[in-house]
């Protein structure tokens, strides 16, 4: 199948179209980017890729569609075979992986996305605690799983790399934001040097969207999410 | 490393340590099962093996500790290659087979339970509703996978059945708890009679709970969250 065949249906904000994208540049693999307005009306084919969530990243694979981002990056792993493995070799270090991921989707963003979305002031200082929890956590993760080197995947951006990686510039952005720092020297001094390590790279620097235009991507979202909280349907 | 090096902290009404230990016995593997009563507090075992998220399964092998009942049946399903595999060998498919398992998860689940714990009658309707909402899918899915055979995963239980099937006694207790059929003749055949193949299958029978102990157990553990919800920290 022809490499042309790859689409990636994403929308420039979202951090899980980014491990789709991130995934196919790690493996050299040339894509079309299908850019799908998530404030206005969803695509005909993304309802037609994705009738279950309806949600972007889709990964088009000639006649097949892949839905779910974390699913997208091992289904590229195992079909674009050369080029360095995203997932480690070893079956505990892959489940390991796995877990963290895990928790990085199911608690550490959720905590994060509550920042953004907080109206009383309590419940968005108790977000900020999970979210800098949750960092901790993860800077004990980056020293086991680098084993000194640069990334999380060691020598290379790896599947963790990929999963966290994503929410940089929205980190970035509530920090900005909240007047805070998420990240710091004192708590989490590797993660602050691998931030550099894993922009500047070449599979991620062209796609991470800009700081400035993510806030005010970020005031709308928050704004629409208000609106329909307030409005029950 | 010996096989009685294997381990399970499961707890006997939890679907999700269904799936470890099933995963195991398809893949012949021995090992220990140990009981946590999770009504009571949690054993130092568990709280060591498990710090993040404190539950189980966690399946111990050797000094390790994997946890997360789907990344559990990876795990086996790549350490333990001999037998049938759990997961397809097709890449798609594989994939296919990840994402109904996270929608089980995340989406069709989360229902199930608010069956459970809904204390008012509509949130009770709403929920019964996604969840037949979604064994319909699910019916279509199975279509898809078995390919006229009996299970999802073929003439071999797999991953969907194992990540659907663990529900099964739960599912049960519901349908006679609340005087209704979620699976039923007109809209998910295919799946009443999946139901008999994989409750009656080898790997599957001796592990099942009783449904009459599940559903005494459903009526505390409803009362626990009941009070937890009314009693905010």
């Amino acid at each position: 199948m022809a490499e042309s065949d790859v689409k990636v249906l994403g929308s420039w904000s979202s951090p899980f179209m980014l491990r789709a994208r991130i995934a196919l540049h790690l493996k050299s693999v040339n894509y079309e980017y299908i850019e799908e307005n998530l404030l206005e009306s969803k695509s005909e084919l993304l309802l037609k890729s994705n009738p279950v969530f309806k949600k972007v990243p889709v990964l088009i694979h000639g006649d097949k569609s892949i839905c779910e981002s974390l699913i997208i990056v091992q289904y590229i792993n195992e079909v674009w075979t050369s080029g360095p493995s995203i997932l480690p070799s070893d079956a505990y270090e892959r489940a390991n992986s796995r877990f963290w991921a895990a928790y990085i989707d199911d608690k550490w963003f959720p905590a994060l996305r509550r920042v953004l979305v907080a109206e009383a002031e309590d419940t968005k200082k108790e977000a900020i605690a999970q979210v800098e929890e949750g960092l901790v956590l993860l800077e004990e993760a980056f020293r086991k799983f680098s084993k000194g080197k640069a990334f999380f995947g060691g020598d290379n951006i790896g599947y963790l790399d990929i999963t966290i990686g994503c929410f940089l510039v929205w980190i970035e952005v509530i920090e900005k934001y909240n007047e805070i720092k998420l990240l710091t020297e004192a708590k989490t001094p590797c993660l602050l040097e691998w931030v550099d390590s894993f922009s500047s790279h070449g599979a991620v620097k062209d796609v991470l969207p800009e700081a400035d235009k993510l806030a005010e991507f970020g005031v709308k979202l928050r704004a629409k999410i208000l609106k329909a909280r307030a409005t029950p349907n």
